[in-house]
C-alpha cells in the first residue's frame, strides 16, 4: 500500500443484507476492504419486550459468535446498532423496546469485542440515546469505539425520509450527544456523504470532532465513461480534505453496476485517497506530531540534549533569515559609521564589529554572524555566550578547528556575565512556540547592560498571537493528561506544545502581548502584560476548546519570522504552535462574541500565564498565582 | 443580647477617618458596635510607584500593627482597600500603581490577620482586579474573607458619580468577579443599600449570594419627630427580609445628627432586627439546619437509630394526616360493604378490617391505625411489619403493654413475607425528601400481593417536583464534600438532603416522577422513569447551580402531604428538600429557556437517578450508571 498522507488507504464496506456473514467477510476481504459493517442484530429479528409476535419468540437474535474468530471479530467487524432502535421516540412502546433491545445490542457488541460500533442518529432529539451510550462507555472496558453516525448536511436526499426537518443541523445533534457524554474519548463520528455538497463553513466545523470515517453511499457515485464509479469534482475535493485527518473510508450500499462488482468503489476511492500531492519537508517533518502534546521546553532550568540541538540546527529557514538579519545589520553600521566621526557615538570603530550570540547552542548563530561578516568583508569580533557546559565543548572545538582568534567562546548565563567590551550587535534565538515563553524579554533585559547605546538586538521585536478553536481531540488529550497524585486541574491549566491537526480554528488571529529590544521604555518596565481579545465567533455554532498560540518576530527590519499560519515562515519547522486549554468546553453561538484575557505574570523566580473567558460566559481563571505552570527563571 | 431568627444582631461601623484607630474602637466599641471598618492605608496616603510626589516618600502606608492587640485585630477591625485603586482603569499608569498598591494592602490586611477586608466594585471591568483577588484567595492562608461591596441596585444617588452608568446592574459586576474566581468560598457581599430599592426580583436574585453585610449608610435614615434616625417603611421590610439570611449589619457615614451619635443608628437597626415575629415551632426544628448537607438516609440498607425514630414521630402533622387518611378509608369501606353481600368482592367480612402497617417503626402508625378503628368503633385486625430488630423489640413491648392481640408484630422484610391472610388496608411511611428515594415504589411493589383485590394503599399516590435554583453557598458546600481518596465529582453526583436557606429558587416547581399504589398497569410496568422539564427563567440574569427537590403524596382521597413549598403541609418537619447539584453554575440569560433531563434508573440490586441540562446550555450527565451515588435495594 501508498503511504501518502502519512497514512494508507483503509476502506470498509456497509452490508445491509448479510445472509452469510462468512462469506460476506471473505469477499469483501477479496474485494480488497479492511474492514465489514454489519448489523448486530438480524434486521428481521426486531424484538418486542412488551408484547407483539416477537414477545416471546424463542432462538437468536443475533449472529453465533462461533461463526467467525475472535481475531476476526476484533478487527474486521464494526457493528450497527439496529435502525429501528429509537430510544427517544415520542412513542413509549418504542422507547421501552428500543432500550432494551438497545442494551442487548451493546451488551453482544461488547462480548464479541467488536472494534466499533456505529449508531445512526436521526435528529436532534438523543437525551436517552446518550444516556444509555453514556452509561456503556462508562462501565464498559477496553478499546471498543461508538462511532455516532450523521449525515455531512441535512437536506433530505431521497432516501432520508426519517430524518427530523425541524432540526436541520447534524453537527447540533452530534454535539447534544457527545457534550452530555462529556466529550467521552471514545465517542466517534462516521459522516454520511450526501448528495447535496456541505458549504466550506460547515466543512470547516467538522474538522475539530473526531470524524473516525467518511461513508459513501454508492448512490452519489457517477458512472464514467467505461462504466466505473466516480465522484464529482466537488466530491472528490471534499473527500481530499478530510482525508488530510487521516480518516477511515466506508461503501455503502448496493453495487449500481453488479458487473463491476464493489472492488470498484474501493479501487476508485483508494485513486482519489492517493493522488495527492507528495508531502513537502514540512509535512514529512510534522508527520507523526498531530494533536501530541509536548510540555514547552525550559531550556533556563534545563539543559537541551544534542539530539535537540541537532534537530533545531537542521530548520532551513530560521538561520538563514538570521543571516540575512545579521547581514543587513552590520551593513547597516558600516554605512552609518561611514558618515560619523572615528569613535562617534560610543561604537566600535569602522570595519570592526562586536557582535554577541546571547544563547549560542552548538554555533548555528555564530556561524551565521561569520557568514555575514565574511560576505561583507568586514572585521567582527563575536563572543560565544552559553550556559549549558555540554554545549560549550562543541563551541570549545569549533573554535579550535574552525573559527580561531575571532570567537571567544563564554561559559556562563547571560544575565550574569561580565563583559570585557560592550557589544554593537546581540544576536539571540530565546524564542518560543509564544513568543516570550521562553523568557526571551528577562534575559534580553538582563543582556542590555553590554549593548552600546544605539546597539542592535536581533531580534528586535516579537509578538505573540491567538486563535480559539475547537478541537473534541485536544480537550481529551489534556484530559488524559492527568497525572497521579497531582491536581487534575493542573493539564488544563497548562499551555502545551502541539502540531494542530484535528482543529477547527474558527477566528483569525489577534495580538497578544509585544516585547522590544532595546527596551524603549523606561528602567522601571515590567514584561509583565495584560490583554483582552474579543474575537467574532463563525457563522455557525460551535465549541470553544482553547486557545492556540502563534509568534511573529522582527529580527532586523524587514526580515522576519513568523508561525501565524497565513504567513508562516515557509517550511520553518522549529516551532508548534501552543496551545492554551479550557478546563470545560464553552459552547459559542453563531455570530456571537467571544472575550478573553490573559495575562503574563511574574514573581522574583518564575514567569506564568493566567487567562480566563468572560464571553459568552464566564470560565474562571486559569492557572491563578502560576498554581499548575510556571517558567522558571 | 436577645435570639431572634436564630441570631443576634450584629452591625459594625464604617469609619471613612480614622484619626487615631485605637480611640475609634473604643468609642464604637461603647455605642454598641460589633467591629469597625477601617481603610488599611490612610486616605492620604496615596502611594505613587511610576513617579509623582509620593513615588519616594518614606514613611508608613498605614497605621502599626502595634496599635490593637492581636486579639482586636483579627476580630474587630474590617479593612477596606483605598477607594482610589483601580486595576481595571483605562489609563495604564493608574491600573500600575492600583496593582502594586492592592498587592501591598492585601498583604498588609494578611500581616494583621484580619477577619475581612471590603473591596468596593465601581462597574463591570473587573478583570485585573479578579485576577489579583483571586491570585490573593488562593495563595493566603486562614479564614479572612473578602467582602466585595456593591449597591443593591445601580440608581445614581447622588454620591455616585463614580459609578460606570454603562453597566447599572451590580449583580452582573458582582458575577463576572466571583465566577472569574470560581465561586471562591472566601468571596463574600456587603450590599449597600440605597435611597432606591430595588425591585423583589431584584432581592430575590441577591438570596442566592453569599451576603455578609448589609451597609446603611446614615444618608438614607430620616429623622423622626424626637430627632432620632429611622428608615422608610419601605427600607425597613427590605433590611427585615435580608436578616432572614442572620447577616451582620454596617453603619456608615458621618452622623446626621451629632448630638445623638452614632449609637442612635445601632439602636435603631438593632430595633428593627428584633421587631419581628417569634420563630413558629417549625422555625426553631429547622434553626440551625441551614444549607447543612445530609446524605439522605438508605432506611433499606441501614437501621434507623432510636433517636431519629424519636425526631421524626414528633412531627405533629403527619401522624394526624395519616389517621385522618385512614379513619376515612375505613369509613368507606363500611359504606360500601354495607351495600355487599357478607364476604362480597373477596374482602373480609363488614366491620373487621385487616391493616397492615409496612415499615411500622416504633409504631406511630400503628397508633393512628388503632385511634382511627376506635373512633369509627370498628373492629381491626393489625399487623406491624419491621425489618429493624431493634424497632421491633419496641412494637412487642407496646403490643404487651398496649396493643393487645388485635396487634401483630412480624419481624420481617416486607418484601419477603408470607401473609396469613390478605390485608384491606396497607400503610406505609416509606416515603424520601424526593417522594420514591427511598425505594417506596420496590417495596410496595412487593407487598402488593398480599393486598386483597380492591384493597387500599395509604399513600395511594406520590409525585416529586423539582425548581432550579442559584446558591453561591450550596456549591461551594457541595464541592467542599469531597472525600479524600474518592473521585472529585462524586459529591456532584448526589442528591443531598438539606433545609434550603441561602438560595434563590427562580422558578417553580414542576412535577417530576408519578407513582400509584395499587400499580395499576400491568405486572411488567417498570418504577423506571424519565422526564424533560423545561422552565422559564427569571427577568433577570442568573446563575443555576442545581435543582431542588420536593414531593407530594396523596395518602387517602383528600388527605394529603406535600413539601411542595406554596402548598407545604403547615407545621411538618419530617421532609426537608432534597437537592440536586450541578458540577459546574450554569449562567442563565433573563427570560430564556432551561432543559433539565431526570432519569429515575434501576439494576438488580439498586436505584439511582441521573440528571443534564441541555439549555441553556449542556451541562454533561450526572451520575451515568449510579456511579456516585446509588440506593441499594
Amino acid at each position: 500500500m501508498a503511504d501518502n498522507q502519512g497514512r494508507r488507504f483503509s476502506c470498509g464496506i456497509d452490508f445491509f443484507h448479510v445472509p452469510d456473514l462468512r462469506v460476506a467477510v471473505t469477499s469483501a476481504t477479496e474485494a480488497g476492504f479492511d474492514f465489514v459493517c454489519t448489523p448486530i442484530s438480524h434486521p428481521r429479528c426486531k424484538r418486542e419486550f412488551i408484547e407483539g409476535p416477537a414477545r416471546n419468540r424463542g432462538g437468536l437474535f443475533a449472529v453465533p459468535d462461533a461463526l467467525l474468530s475472535g481475531q476476526e471479530w476484533s478487527s474486521s467487524i464494526v457493528g450497527k446498532i439496529s435502525p429501528w432502535i429509537l430510544p427517544d421516540s415520542v412513542d413509549e412502546a418504542t422507547r421501552y423496546n428500543s432500550e432494551k433491545a438497545l442494551n442487548q445490542e451493546l451488551s453482544y457488541a461488547s462480548h464479541l469485542s467488536l472494534p466499533a460500533i456505529t449508531v445512526q442518529l436521526n435528529g436532534g432529539s438523543v437525551a436517552r440515546l446518550a444516556s444509555i451510550l453514556n452509561s456503556y462507555l462508562n462501565t464498559s472496558l477496553g478499546h471498543q469505539q461508538v462511532w455516532i453516525q450523521v449525515p455531512l448536511c441535512a437536506t433530505n436526499n431521497g432516501n432520508d425520509a426519517v430524518r427530523d426537518t425541524a432540526l436541520e443541523d447534524p453537527w447540533g445533534w452530534w454535539n447534544t450527544l457527545r457534550s452530555m457524554c462529556s466529550f467521552h474519548k471514545r465517542l466517534g463520528l462516521v459522516l454520511e456523504v450526501t448528495q447535496a455538497l456541505p458549504t466550506d463553513v460547515e466543512i470547516d466545523r467538522w474538522f475539530g470532532e473526531p470524524i473516525k470515517c467518511l461513508s459513501f453511499p454508492t448512490s452519489i457515485f457517477r458512472t464514467n465513461k467505461k462504466g466505473y464509479p466516480v465522484l464529482s469534482r466537488g466530491h472528490q475535493e471534499m473527500a481530499k480534505r478530510f482525508f488530510k485527518l487521516r480518516i477511515q473510508s466506508i461503501v455503502s450500499g448496493n453495487c449500481q453496476d453488479p458487473t463491476k462488482g464493489s472492488n470498484s468503489y474501493f479501487q476508485y476511492l483508494e485513486h482519489v485517497h492517493e493522488n495527492q500531492p507528495p508531502l513537502d519537508d514540512y509535512q514529512k517533518f510534522v508527520r507523526g506530531y498531530g494533536d501530541y502534546l509536548q510540555w514547552p521546553l525550559q531550556p533556563l532550568m534545563d539543559n537541551l540534549d544534542s539530539q535537540t540541538y541537532e534537530v533545531f540546527e537542521k530548520d532551513p529557514v530560521k538561520y538563514a533569515r538570521y543571516e540575512e538579519a545579521i547581514y543587513l545589520a552590520l551593513l547597516d553600521r558600516i554605512e552609518s559609521n561611514h558618515n560619523e566621526t572615528y569613535y562617534g557615538n560610543g561604537n566600535n570603530s569602522i570595519g570592526f564589529s562586536v557582535v554577541m550570540v546571547l544563547g549560542a547552542g552548538r554555533g548555528p548563530l555564530v556561524k551565521a554572524t561569520l557568514r555575514a561578516g565574511y560576505s561583507l568583508q568586514t572585521k567582527l569580533t563575536v563572543y560565544a555566550i552559553e550556559k549549558n557546559p555540554n554545549a560549550v565543548i562543541t563551541l570549545q572545538n569549533l573554535k579550535a578547528v574552525e573559527w580561531g582568534d575571532q570567537v571567544t567562546v563564554v561559559s556562563t548565563d547571560m544575565r550574569e556575565w561580565e563583559p570585557p567590551c560592550k557589544a554593537d550587535i546581540i544576536v539571540s534565538e530565546l524564542l518560543g512556540s509564544f513568543g516570550d515563553n521562553e523568557l526571551s524579554p528577562e534575559c534580553l533585559d538582563g543582556a542590555m547592560k553590554y549593548l552600546n547605546e544605539g546597539g542592535i538586538s536581533i531580534p528586535s521585536k516579537y509578538s505573540s498571537y491567538l486563535s480559539p478553536f475547537s478541537s473534541s481531540k485536544l480537550y481529551n488529550e489534556v484530559r488524559d493528561c492527568r497525572e497521579k497524585d497531582r491536581h487534575p486541574l493542573i493539564s488544563f491549566e497548562t499551555p502545551f506544545v502541539v502540531h494542530l491537526h484535528n482543529v477547527h480554528i474558527f477566528s483569525d488571529p489577534l495580538e497578544c502581548f509585544s516585547f522590544s529590544h532595546p527596551n524603549s521604555g523606561s528602567g522601571s518596565r515590567s514584561n509583565d502584560r495584560y490583554i483582552c481579545l474579543t474575537y467574532q465567533s463563525p457563522s455557525k455554532d460551535t465549541v470553544l476548546t482553547g486557545f492556540a498560540g502563534y509568534f511573529e518576530a522582527i529580527l532586523y527590519k524587514n526580515v522576519t519570522i513568523s508561525t501565524v499560519p497565513e504567513r508562516h515562515s515557509e517550511g520553518m519547522f522549529s516551532w508548534f504552535p501552543i496551545m492554551f486549554p479550557l478546563r470545560e468546553p464553552i459552547y459559542v453561538k453563531a455570530e456571537s462574541r467571544i472575550d478573553v484575557h490573559f495575562w503574563r505574570k511574574s514573581s522574583a523566580s518564575k514567569v506564568w500565564y493566567e487567562w480566563c473567558v468572560t464571553n459568552p460566559y464566564i470560565s474562571g481563571l486559569h492557572n491563578p498565582n502560576g498554581r499548575s505552570y510556571t517558567i522558571g527563571l
